[in-house]
């Protein structure tokens, strides 16, 4: 067990605060002779890094990612890789009026609690510049499925931002890398940033939700019983700073189904089953079909506000307390990122844990 | 790690299918010294069984718990606890049509594209009745938990049947055990209750959502960054049979949020912080404040339906399946005390991670 | 994490006292589709159980294995294997005098010191009893084998037993199972047994030196740098009842040889690398290299026996005690098929993990 | 699972080749509050670099650690530690001959064998390098220590070089840090050197074997039946680089030993048992009862040797080959400070791990 690992086989820890010299990722389990370097890492570093748009934290930080080991000669061997990401942007502030009170909604007083001892620079530990790490370990994983299973392709966008939502009907994966809030319909853009805008000036944040969708996924992923493909995405998800739900196809809206709507009735298809609809979300028993993975979170909003808000202090003291900083009014959206690197370090996990147990041999139908 | 083992330190492993011999839980790591025998333990098995109402599946199974190792003289002695319980009701019945067919909405296609083999009498491992095996593991978890937290309390209930919601209005705790379907609402009882007769005379089934609510549970349970108490809380209920969403506090309702609603103010109590509100469900940070902790979670409706669906066999042809057997109309009504068991297993084995390293010494407040 | 738990893909867990009412394994990450029933793995435990000849203990137990999961119509469907044997020998007895007292040698008082309650009857969980679970698990492991590592031969016999040292110029495997003493040597037996009656005539007993060859296991087995196949191997083999020193290739003995005398030296083979020499037991950085494999490991001579020694009970008393019972004179006989079922369960375990990562591909020679 | 982590509880991961830009350990589950620095780490370190006398490698590293995460204002936070050691001393050199040739005795052929790809300057990953990283983790374990068992003592010293050994009655352990043996006796340093001068000018290497002894070790530690005191004990040191044999107390030797010799008699002292021998090592059952703890390792002789071997290269092809290089004549004397960060990470996992189950809670006697 570890406290700060994900997976099973392809495992990847964390470490690093957010003020301290640097964080990373070591990632144990690799697959070896798979084609790595630092630039292919970077790309998927650079779509979550703040700064980018007025929406995310003014935090400037390259967040330049280096490969101190497991690579040679641009390919994995095997061993650890360990990916460091140094952080460079840690301005010299006074943090004397937050070092000793609890942010409301920030795991400041559960840190203390469970502690007794914090760094409480920028959140330390509890920062979302953890994240950076699960990104930089989500490129190997990414790098692997390329070469594992090629038709793979993982895609993060936003569905929903406080009062709205995306239209399902123009739904449009080309568009999610044109606009800053990963929304895969061009038309709404410009709503969405008076949204945000109006948010923003207001002092406030808002929440979000966010969908992963999982195309070419081999059939037979997840281990029944208590590393099922579902519980496992659900573990990624909630995982991510702020997220409080988890949904797998229907989700929550499935209690309100009956039998004969939600069953994903099959006819035989060319190259195998074809479902008629997809309420299950591709997994059936915690195992994959082979159907489209459907992954939807919700993550709530920034805590960090501008408005002042009733807490207390170490001491016990009742105090009022604005948290100042450069934060972004809907962490949601850097939540995109995340959940794609979450995503294929699941997939890729079970992938290689299927290997092992079955080794890769398939029922077959027909 | 293990494909059917639960937990890191207190930890079970179920196995068995519906129609084996027998099923059950080794259950490792348990603290010695608890007070622990059979009959303790078949009061939670007893809350599950089926056959109890007319909503739940007419298989007459006594689910009668044997402990066969790990207690000595009524008490644990900190070695494997291993929890036997029998298959007495499997009929002798032709399972020609279904063996080599696949029920829409089960696991039986995802099983055969996985191991290319699977018992299919009555579902085999995927059953719900592997969850007798959790509930009588969870059984334990509440043995220890009364003598290491007393205070806490686990309370699971149905707040949703498919269009007929909880009015949290009159939410009555007590009223739980006294009506089928886990409801803490009296009143509301005679309309559950025709609604899911007339489903059931219907040949349809419908879906549910059901809420735990953990009462007294210590501050600081719960191991950042991947070990998160929600994270264990959400796998621990994604992992239970049809659930597709798993909520903490606010869940999905977070994404409408905007920060200066979500923010939990804090003030000083008598005896320690006081939340003025509870929109993270009792966890900051991944870590339990010592609020109440909310779970809420949906569970489909029963795919077995006696309404034919479209599907496809083992060779490849399309048929229609009547899914004919022993069926809870709603699955859900069951999950209560299931998701109370694994809720129970969650906690302890924070608890005791917890101890492992802080050794339960606190940060103080005041 | 287990306490109770062996290996990380294929896994066990043993769970049982010696005088409960069973014992067993749960075996987790089986391979799909293998053949297996309860006939192959008795022929395994029956090579281990007592009352076979005078010199193991006189315990009568039929040690019937059932297997209550994970197997359909004659295969395995990769879902847990519960592996029960019931304790039918439970002689009713007064244990009065040794339920306060701890037995020299035995982990009476480690048990007490650590869990302040503890099943004395028979040495409860710490008996060698619960070997017969191991020994059936290992059985599973080679059903395994033989269809995924067909060539693959383990091989256990004695090589010492106290004074006595196998004469390694007579090494016959085939005479290993013509004896109770599993030795390689036929003209050896009557000296054994000569020496073997003349200490349990003399209410005494004595060690062992155990050796295992593995002949045909693949190269690329073992992951470095903490899973190695070495330090599998060591740990299984410390981890049996008894054992105080493992050795793999040379052993201890490497430690008086110099570089040039140890090096395995290498030519180029007709189907690979020819190793000219085999100091190194067939690991070389912790991954096997497609030579024999080579353990060995020393049993320590049984602690219960009938010559009184001195210890202390419960209250703190000095006390003389004997060990009275049914009591091998020397255990290290019945460590030959554990320490082969423990080999077996490592193999597949290091099989499976390899198969994980790199899918069996390969590097090439020539 | 992973395949570079070593504990359970207290973990540590290590990564890094010889030749990479750096090489460390990522340490997860240490208990908060604990005062460290770099200061406590480097002396550590200092006790194993190479380059400190004229029998260990030439390679001139100052080995200088960098704690990049989980302390905060000189004490440990409980989230990971990251501790790295950056490479300054990679030459720049021709790796040509080595780099398609497989060194006898080295890891060379088993990881291209494995893997198909191995980063082959200075032995990579498999390099006796990667214990520096080992040896920091152990530095944290001893700085936990210190706090929870403030009586234990680690002491690791040789006991065996080729064809000399100590002396047991000189065993005089303040002498170990006074001679580049780590020997307990200064008598016999000057006949040490002279051996080991012959054999450095001789191009050849010799074997070694390295003693452990643990004092002050809570009674109670290790937890049966796989996750043995004895057992872990075992594995990390079968774990070093080289090592081909592990003995607790009697060791190997017990296979000669009868059971009136071998059983450790007991009686009451002023503070709890005395037992009246140790040829169990401290260790009964797998649980420490208290005891000195001994273990014993045997460490091969160097591998790398000016001498001439016959091998083969990548291509299959029959060759000869003197392994250049900086190389210390005798590598078990640097596995003495690596055997003792092994041991501390075990007892203070085994330490946690019973502080989870038991609570610390202990069986009286008296």
């Amino acid at each position: 067990m570890s406290f700060n690992t994900f997976g099973r086989v392809f495992t990847f820890t964390t470490w690093g605060e957010s003020h301290g010299p640097a964080l990373g990722a070591t990632v144990d389990g690799c697959p070896p002779g798979i084609a790595l370097d630092e630039a292919f890492i970077q790309t998927f570093l650079d779509r979550r890094r703040p700064g980018t748009s007025k929406f995310t934290t003014q935090r400037q930080e390259p967040d330049q990612v280096r490969i101190l080991s497991g690579v040679f000669e641009g390919r994995t061997t095997g061993t650890p890789i360990q990916l460091m990401i140094e952080n460079t942007d840690q301005r010299s502030k006074d943090y004397g009026d937050i070092a000793q009170a609890f942010r409301p909604g920030h795991a400041d007083i559960a840190y203390h609690l469970k502690y007794g001892i914090r760094d409480y620079r920028g959140g330390g530990r509890s920062s979302a510049r953890e994240t950076a790490a699960r990104v930089a370990a989500g490129a190997v994983a990414q790098a692997v499925l390329r070469e594992l299973a090629p038709a793979l392709r993982i895609t993060g966008y936003m569905v929903q931002m406080g009062d709205l939502h995306l239209d399902r009907a123009k739904f449009d994966p080309k568009e999610i890398g044109n606009n800053p809030f990963f929304l895969p319909d061009a038309d709404a853009v410009p709503a969405w940033e008076d949204y945000l805008n109006a948010i923003r000036k207001d002092q406030n944040s808002v929440g979000a939700a966010i969908e992963v969708l999982i195309r070419g996924c081999p059939a037979g992923l997840g281990a029944p019983v208590y590393a099922k493909l579902d519980t496992d995405l659900a573990a990624a998800m909630m995982s991510i700073n702020a997220v409080k739900g988890v949904e797998i196809g229907e989700g929550m809206a499935a209690a309100a189904l009956t039998g004969t709507e939600n069953a994903d009735e099959i006819r035989m298809g060319n190259d195998g089953p074809r479902f008629l609809s997809n309420h299950a979300g591709g997994i059936l028993g915690g195992i994959s079909t082979g159907q489209d993975i459907l992954v939807r979170f919700a993550v709530k909003p920034t805590s960090s506000i501008l408005t002042p808000r009733r807490t207390i202090n170490q001491k016990g003291e009742d105090i009022e307390l604005i948290t100042k900083g450069r934060h972004d009014p809907c962490v949601g959206i850097r939540a995109v990122p995340i959940a794609e690197a979450m995503a294929a370090c699941v997939i890729l996990d079970q992938f290689m844990m299927d290997r092992a147990q079955t080794g890769g041999a398939r029922g077959r139908i027909g």
